[in-house]
């Protein structure tokens, strides 16, 4: 063989090399995410962080998501719409806020006297959960999954103990959604007002009550200087955040990277219960010698009968006239009867037989 | 410039690209893996394999994990020694099988009236679990990581009702452990039996009750058929598998790598108590259906108390003379208290409602 070919074959496969090196070296990705939440929110704007973190590293940097926290884009209940159009490639966001556009996207965060974290996990993985979520979001072009649970919250801080049906008439309380509408059925006047405004609300009587999350997020806002009843949950045992994908973003990631940003998402919203949980335990360590004056109080029987009554007759004005409303409750309704039944006899059961004991 | 001298520039250029690649091209590991588990073994099985998925998916194909079942290595409790040595690069099994060998790994399991899932990953992830945890296995040469969780386990199967104490003495028992020790110092004989016989020992009368690990697991061995009385948990509320890595093969494995492999670990193990609910929930469903001799049953007050104070004393003597046994202890205790006030107002005051409202 002569020089000159033996050099043309060699530059030859040096060349197809070079070409697919160029391939990979330009799969370089930067994905813009809108956050419902102002910036550095605590646990919830974390877990944004986290998600971005481990794909970039996971990725070696192929994939960078940018976030911008709702200061920047001021649209913070926009996140739906800037995604679907393509104005974000991601959302961080909660699927309830959309119940105005969309009313099926109210149920996969959590509803009245529905699952836990765990159940309710258990339904979006092993249930029915993730397709009846995508089968929701497809038309809007979007991707949706699970974003990080706040686990149980809490029922809220009142002023005066409720120990009847009868305290609920008329009482003024921010408690906003569909757990509203339940407190509603049952004599309360829901109202919203803007998180900057509720302890000034509360201290002037202008609101009787107020639910917000948990021990880790409400005692920030100071609610327990001027409440000393703070209620167990039922109106959200499990709310679970959202990320938001627009589908045509989602198409052009190659496959490894599709895989980086699903398990980035995945474990950052399991990391997300678990860091509430811790955070929560922490917020509530000192209660009893900082804020004496703060007592837990359950609703008393006859009122969670009234609201567990009010719900079931929500969901089925919810479920009527619409189909797939329809098989998403029955679907969480038969899975919750079967998880529950199994929580009951485990989890429940062993942490009623710790009470116990001394 | 001449003809020439281009040429050889971009020959350079090319070389110098195509090196770089090479170096990328080689950087394909193939790990293996023994795990303590038989092929095919549900739940903590599908945990490995999924592990191993998400790792070759999100790396495209560069790291691989070849997982070797106990039918294969032939060694279900050599996984530790394996591992140390080098001879398999990582493994799966359960930190407590190794305290004969290293007393202090007993802790990184599941600990009798210990912490349930969520609150034990919020003790690794954002208390001192996992340093702990690192501290005991660096001299051993290996990482340790969470490997996923059973939830609360079972409290066992026993073919006559539990009363009283008096119904413990000379009760012949598999249950392995240190929830063995507890039971022996409340007059119970543990004893440990191999899977596969366990229930022709329970039919045989050779032992009246058999501790397992949740419905999912044990109505496949059939101790339903034999025995009526299914008991609540208190030994194990949150077994946490192990995911063993040799520490010179960690060394070796690049940062996105090292990030890929920690993340599939970490979604894995999260995943498999999402599992378990979910074919626990599942194996249960039918059974007032299938066996309604089954009753689910609670130990008496008295019982529990003996085995609380029990546990203590135990926790005491390992305590004594083995400074890090007694940090880690303590570390757990403190953690546990703390997670646990939490808990009781929000996850247990909220299943406690919910089984009360119809």
């Amino acid at each position: 063989m002569k020089i000159r070919s033996v050099l043309s074959a060699a530059v030859l496969a040096v060349a197809t090399t070079f070409a697919s090196t160029q391939t990979l070296a330009q799969e370089t990705f930067t994905l813009r995410l809108a956050e419902t939440w102002g910036p550095n929110f605590p646990i919830f704007g974390d877990t944004t962080k986290r998600m971005a973190e481990l794909a970039e590293e996971m990725s070696d940097g192929r994939l960078r998501i940018r976030i911008d926290s709702a200061n920047k884009h001021k649209a913070p209940l926009g996140v739906f719409d800037m995604v679907k159009a393509g104005q974000y490639d991601m959302g961080h966001s909660a699927s309830y806020y959309w119940k105005g556009k969309v009313p099926e996207t109210l149920f996969f965060t959590s509803m009245p006297f529905g699952m836990t974290a765990i159940e309710q996990y258990a339904w979006f993985y092993h249930g029915d959960g993730m397709d009846l979520m995508q089968e929701v979001y497809e038309p809007h072009n979007m991707l949706s999954f699970p974003g990080g649970n706040t686990g149980v919250q809490m029922g809220g801080w009142f002023r005066k103990e409720i120990k009847s049906l009868e305290d609920l008439q008329g009482l003024k309380m921010r408690i906003p959604g569909f757990a509203g509408e339940v407190f509603a059925e049952v004599g309360v006047s829901p109202t919203n007002i803007p998180p900057g405004e509720l302890y000034t609300a509360l201290e002037r009587n202008t609101i009787d009550a107020v639910e917000w999350v948990g021990p880790a997020l409400d005692l920030r806002l100071g609610f327990q200087q001027i409440a000393d009843y703070y209620y167990t949950g039922w109106h959200e045992p499990a709310t679970e955040l959202q990320f938001l994908v627009n589908k045509n973003t989602w198409d052009k990631l190659p496959a490894d990277l599709q895989a980086i940003l699903k398990t980035a998402m995945r474990v950052s919203a399991y990391d997300m219960l678990v860091h509430s949980q811790h955070a929560n335990a922490d917020a509530w360590a000192n209660i009893k010698e900082e804020h004496p004056n703060v007592q837990i109080k359950q609703f008393p029987k006859d009122v969670f009968q009234a609201m567990y009554k009010a719900n079931e007759k929500l969901l089925k004005e919810a479920a009527e006239g619409n189909e797939q409303a329809a098989r998403i409750i029955e679907s969480q309704e038969e899975y919750l009867n079967k998880t529950r039944a199994y929580s009951d006899i485990s989890t429940r059961a062993y942490l009623n037989t710790m009470a116990e004991v001394e």
